[in-house]
């Protein structure tokens, strides 16, 4: 069946049914009327972000599930909430799509969020479903943070320690594979532990690629920075995975996107990686140094230590 | 200049620029973070509604300004804002768009959509920016409400009386004479001096046209309506106007979306329609009653009282 054979308001009631397998805390009203509403807790402030996923830009229908590719457009909200040390509240999806859509695409669509959305309780709340000619999903994610608990981009000082959850470039090799298999979970609960940490300078979560999503960190701060490519920290197998396609790891895991690891710099009296790995409940490592200005990167190419200039 | 000489980080640094003109009490951290970050009014409840217009679908460029579009984005959110009887707080602004785009029909759209947003104080806070094949505009707003003082679609009562703000039927005149040159402003502060009344049972905003939309609030109320067609408020030369164009003036009014006006349905011991215009400052007009069931409109063609059922 395709849409125009459902029409918008039995396709929106099918969302909502959907929708009802997550539910949240601080929903009032969910989909169904003019708006959602939602509940702040006491002295918590909103926190919002927009992202979409453009077929033809950012996806392709059969190069990878519907499923697939809804937990894929949450994750990049579900981390920009991450990256400002959020509680994930809730969300909405505007979807534009054409009238020959399969329905089936849409509710796998709704599906895949939902089982990203599930474990952070972080419900549907609304949207809007309307014709176009090239299918686009338009999420914007709403999240609580109490006023003290906030991380930014801005904040960063030289000296400064410069660190990274998890392992980097899996993303990018799958898409270099051309097969998208898995979605990184969204770093929501380390940003959370992150922002409980009073030494934790400024944050910003990996969707372009650590490279870039450093720069605006930097932008963002005034400040520069130095990496030691040795230290960035990537999954086992991958350098071999990389030959094998004939990739640079290192290009890899450095310019890569979507991979939803949050960079985190940190002040001198901060638990150490181990620490802050326990902390965290995840792998943590540090990568560089925060300085005056300029990012530059020790390469690993080659062996031979030597500074490269972005 | 197209979009693609000038690069995303350009354009959006363009439209924070140009945002700045707009300026709103609740935002702690606007455009430039991985989010926006807003501070709800203690004890108020927060209202979300998403909205997009779609080239091809809803717009085409050379039809109306990019001011114009841009307005009449934003009407559609703060309408829906309106109709739950909530104070705008601020909005996020999602682009899709090629990279042939042109830049000034980008900046036009921001400036179009600020000068509606300035006089509710509702800043641009967010959004995103994305290559695609079509334009899309996809906008989220924000707005407070206090718990006891929302409007929903749920709550009219047999016996209500039904009432309308406004006159009806212009959206759809300039449509039919296809050039699009007005907006109607939408209903804020009328909406927040409706949920101020506690006789108020339940609204919406006439988005897609009155008896589609008082059937959507039929609907959420579980019951039904008698409207008397003869009632229906209309511009002063509307009829005129429908007549040079062979159009039925009712069908517009009754069946012509984007009026942006509110229908609302008030128990017995609310102000009369003088006592209700000199409260809202605005035109109130009584067109019908809620009935137990169904939709009925009482018409006027021919001046022939008589029912029609729907």
């Amino acid at each position: 069946m395709r849409l125009r054979d459902l029409g918008e308001f039995e396709l929106i009631d099918r969302i909502r049914r959907l929708a009802a397998r997550v539910q949240g805390r601080d929903v009032v009203l969910g989909i169904g009327d003019d708006a959602a509403l939602l509940r702040p807790r006491r002295g918590e402030q909103l926190v919002v972000t927009s992202d979409a996923m453009v077929e033809g830009t950012h996806f392709r229908w059969g190069g990878e599930t519907p499923r697939m590719l809804g937990r894929r457009a949450l994750a990049a909200n579900l981390s920009d909430l991450a990256a400002m040390g959020s509680r994930p509240m809730g969300f909405l999806f505007a979807l534009a799509a054409p009238p020959s859509l399969e329905v089936r695409s849409v509710t796998g669509v709704v599906r895949g969020m939902l089982d990203l959305a599930e474990p952070f309780a972080c419900p549907l709340v609304g949207g809007n479903v309307t014709r176009a000619r090239e299918t686009s999903i338009t999420i914007t994610a709403l999240g609580g943070v109490r006023p003290g608990r906030i991380l930014m981009r801005s904040g960063a000082r030289p000296g400064d320690r410069i660190l990274v959850t998890g392992k980097l470039g899996l993303s990018a090799l799958e898409r270099a594979r051309g097969r998208v298999r898995t979605t990184p979970r969204p770093r929501v609960t380390e940003g959370l532990a992150l922002a409980r940490l009073a030494s934790v300078t400024a944050c910003i979560d990996i969707s372009d690629g650590l490279l870039a999503d450093l720069g605006h960190l930097l932008e963002a701060s005034g400040v520069g920075a130095e990496i030691d490519a040795s230290l960035v920290p990537m999954p086992r197998g991958f350098a071999a995975a990389c030959k094998r396609l004939e990739r640079d790891p290192l290009q890899l895991a450095l310019g890569g996107g979507e991979d939803y690891e949050l960079i985190f710099t940190a002040s001198g009296n901060t638990p150490d990686s181990p620490a802050l790995e326990r902390r965290l409940g995840t792998a943590v490592t540090a990568i560089g140094r925060i300085t005056e200005r300029g990012l530059r990167v020790r390469g690993a190419s080659g062996g031979s230590p030597g500074w490269r200039h972005f």
